[in-house]
């Protein structure tokens, strides 16, 4: 039975972190991957997504900027090509995970890894030990059971991205950061999109406002919220609305993004304590089982590539030394890649106010910033929102919807990380022109 | 004679904030301009070209988009369309500084300010007086003295903002900024550009790796570095090669971007003490005549818009009570709107050597990095370097050529001014896919 110092499962953005920091240090390590290097994150997530919307994109910029000077007779968006390009990315990507693997000395098994009580993994009949287990197992798209969901025009988030053709009429129930970037991306194509959302605002992660505006930018989609979907038929969603009235759209593909659950057969295999549905860590992502940990979607903490990158490497150095760091949950940017983007990073105000801090709040459209205005003109919405601890005046939250919000946002995740105060940020020079100055100005509103 | 709390001269970046600032204070405050709200800045540097180079931005997508799926037929470019964009831009931001003034109760009066030796300032014949003066009065295009030079068809970056039609061959002499953004402006718009350089690189503040990407990233522009141009025709630019070698290249346009002057006429009526032609300010932007400051341009140390906004919170606050502040030039951030875009922020490797600096660097290439992939192709380049103090870890500088730069530099700036250490920086998480992680993987590598 071949022995290890480290047994990774999953080779998502956690894991193939995880084993690489590992392999660097010196560890043997395997790492177990039942489907393809990279995970969801690579294949069927970020990636993929980001290559489409980048496309779609770029297909409305060359359809509507005439009034910046740029004349074409014909525009035509070719989904072959875009979908062509998407995996080109992703396989060269996979071969980045691959070869980071084999330069770190990382063993990789591709199977389903099957947990044992006694602590070994199993793949295709084999059996593995390892003195530490990293569980990154990741997490599926939970479907809802309503009459429908099982027709074959009903997809999640993975089957979409490989519609060989466009719908005419694109449904999508639920709308969080995956639902509305796969209508903004079908809606940018021409497809007539719907969103029936359950709650009463999309993103919920979002400032109302914020989440408001996007709707309102996001002008050929049909929102429905605090709507029920309770049918899907071959042409149909049937849903009741906010006013409790039967009402339906037309369908021919219906995307199901109703939230992911995490993978727990592993963990509950090898007897790890599960709670709500995910796995149950603490602040370093031990389980109850010693040397095993696990990171990423699996444990529902914060269901981010990036997350789950940064849960490597506590669990890693944790495992391996470096004791001294915690998981935090609080300076974690998250961005939908919309158009305008969004992104925030931080509390939100409602979410300040419930930890009981003595909060004050700002926001500055972007209207008047040089470069929003010379690329996007005097009619385009863009917010720049602030929440800071009053008695302290550290910056506790910023959240944006505008250009370049999800390149912006890293800068949020370092002032709210290192606990930056206003007067602080006020002697920062910002560069000009740039969207970015929105950031500070909104800031100095605070002083 | 009126009498004014403050008298701003100049009303750019520097003077407007200035204004504003103190007429926030409940000063009353009186700024003169002898030209257009908002200075070179708004009507003739940052904000127009950045309006024409996203014109040429979109106009390149529109052209070169097939591979992601776009497809085009019979793309144009409406010169006329993007300089109406372009035009308006400037008059919303020249209202909105007009509004900006009007809200701070500062008065405005267009004209060319005369200084008088008893500290006054006469405008068309009218004097006023000030308790205290600030000078904003900016910069002008310096030319070099060569034969030709006063030909029609040779103009600075003032007038090529207002072409009519484009030329054949534009010739640029000086690869600095200004030079190099309007050689990717007009190369990308299909003119045949030629840059006739100097020194022995472009864009001298940036590191040479990078500069020299960014000139093979222009491909079909021609760069002649280490050139001194010594004539220029009708019809060509002559100059000596690096070799040594007389040679000529052809142009119907010629750019003289070889710098600018400080605007020193105001200082030198009012006695001010000039050095080096610029005027000589302390680290709060103080001359040497009691209550006369100097802010932007005019005082030499930092030619950039955003520094003459710092210049102004720091003079404003002196002059009003809060003296705790000073003009640092260390954290300044910098950006080339080319494409890919170039920023900087910080100490280079060979600024912090000459300081004595046990300097620590890291470079990383963008290629691995997800969305850079997925939006610019495997193809593309585009480079992050780092420069680190090897003793205490504080990061000193960052530099980067590639996507969003010019949006991600404020994160250097932060980082930079709150002298924050790899460490630290190593415990943010960066949002998952942004190029933005190329900057924590090249600060991690430092670890």
């Amino acid at each position: 039975m071949a022995h290890y110092d480290l047994i990774v499962v999953g080779s998502g953005p956690g894991g193939y972190e995880a084993a690489h920091k590992a392999g660097q240090l010196g560890k043997t390590v395997l790492v177990i991957e039942k489907d393809a290097l990279g995970g969801v994150c690579t294949n069927w997530g970020c990636i993929p997504t980001k290559s489409l919307l980048n496309s779609a994109k770029l297909y409305e910029h060359a359809l509507h900027s005439q009034a910046k000077g740029v004349i074409t007779t014909g525009v035509s968006f070719d989904l072959a090509a875009a979908m062509k390009w998407k995996q080109d990315t992703i396989d060269t990507l996979q071969k980045g995970i691959a070869y980071l693997m084999k330069s770190s000395d990382v063993d990789v098994l591709f199977g389903e890894a099957i947990g044992n009580r006694d602590g070994s993994i199993t793949v295709d009949g084999i059996s593995y030990t390892g003195e530490a287990i990293i569980i990154a197992t990741g997490s599926s798209s939970a479907m809802i059971p309503i009459e429908g969901a099982q027709l074959d025009h009903v997809v999640t988030s993975t089957e979409i991205l490989s519609v060989e053709r466009l719908p005419e009429h694109l449904a999508v129930i639920g709308g969080g950061v995956i639902g509305v970037e796969f209508a903004a991306l079908f809606s940018t194509l021409g497809v007539k999109v719907s969103v029936i959302e359950m709650t009463d605002e999309i993103i919920p992660m979002a400032d109302k406002e914020i989440a408001k505006l996007l709707r309102r930018e996001m002008k050929s989609v049909d929102f429905y919220l605090s709507a029920r979907v309770v049918k899907i038929d071959e042409k149909h969603v049937f849903f009741i609305d906010k006013d409790g009235k039967e009402r339906t759209v037309e369908s021919d593909l219906v995307l199901m993004s109703t939230g992911r659950m995490p993978n727990t057969a592993l963990a509950e295999q090898l007897g790890v304590f599960i709670d709500r549905r995910a796995v149950v860590v603490d602040d370093v992502l031990k389980t109850n089982i010693p040397n095993v940990y696990a990171i990423g979607d699996v444990n529902g903490k914060s269901l981010l590539a990036h997350s789950a990158s940064r849960m490597a490497e506590v669990a890693v150095n944790n495992l391996y030394g470096d004791t001294s760091q915690r998981m935090r949950y609080d300076a974690i940017p998250w961005a939908v890649y919309t158009q305008p983007e969004v992104a925030g990073c931080g509390l939100s105000e409602s979410e300040a106010l419930r930890r009981g801090y003595n909060v004050k709040c700002a926001s500055r459209q972007m209207r008047s910033n040089g470069r929003f205005l010379a690329e996007n003109g005097k009619k385009a919405s863009g917010l720049c929102t602030v929440v800071v601890d009053g008695e302290t005046r550290v910056i506790l939250g910023i959240q944006m919807i505008g250009p370049y919000a999800s390149e912006m946002i890293h800068a949020a995740a370092v002032i709210i990380e290192s606990e930056l105060r206003v007067d602080e940020i006020a002697e920062v020079v910002f560069p000009h022109p740039s969207v970015s100055e929105v950031v500070k100005e909104t800031i100095l509103s605070l002083k």
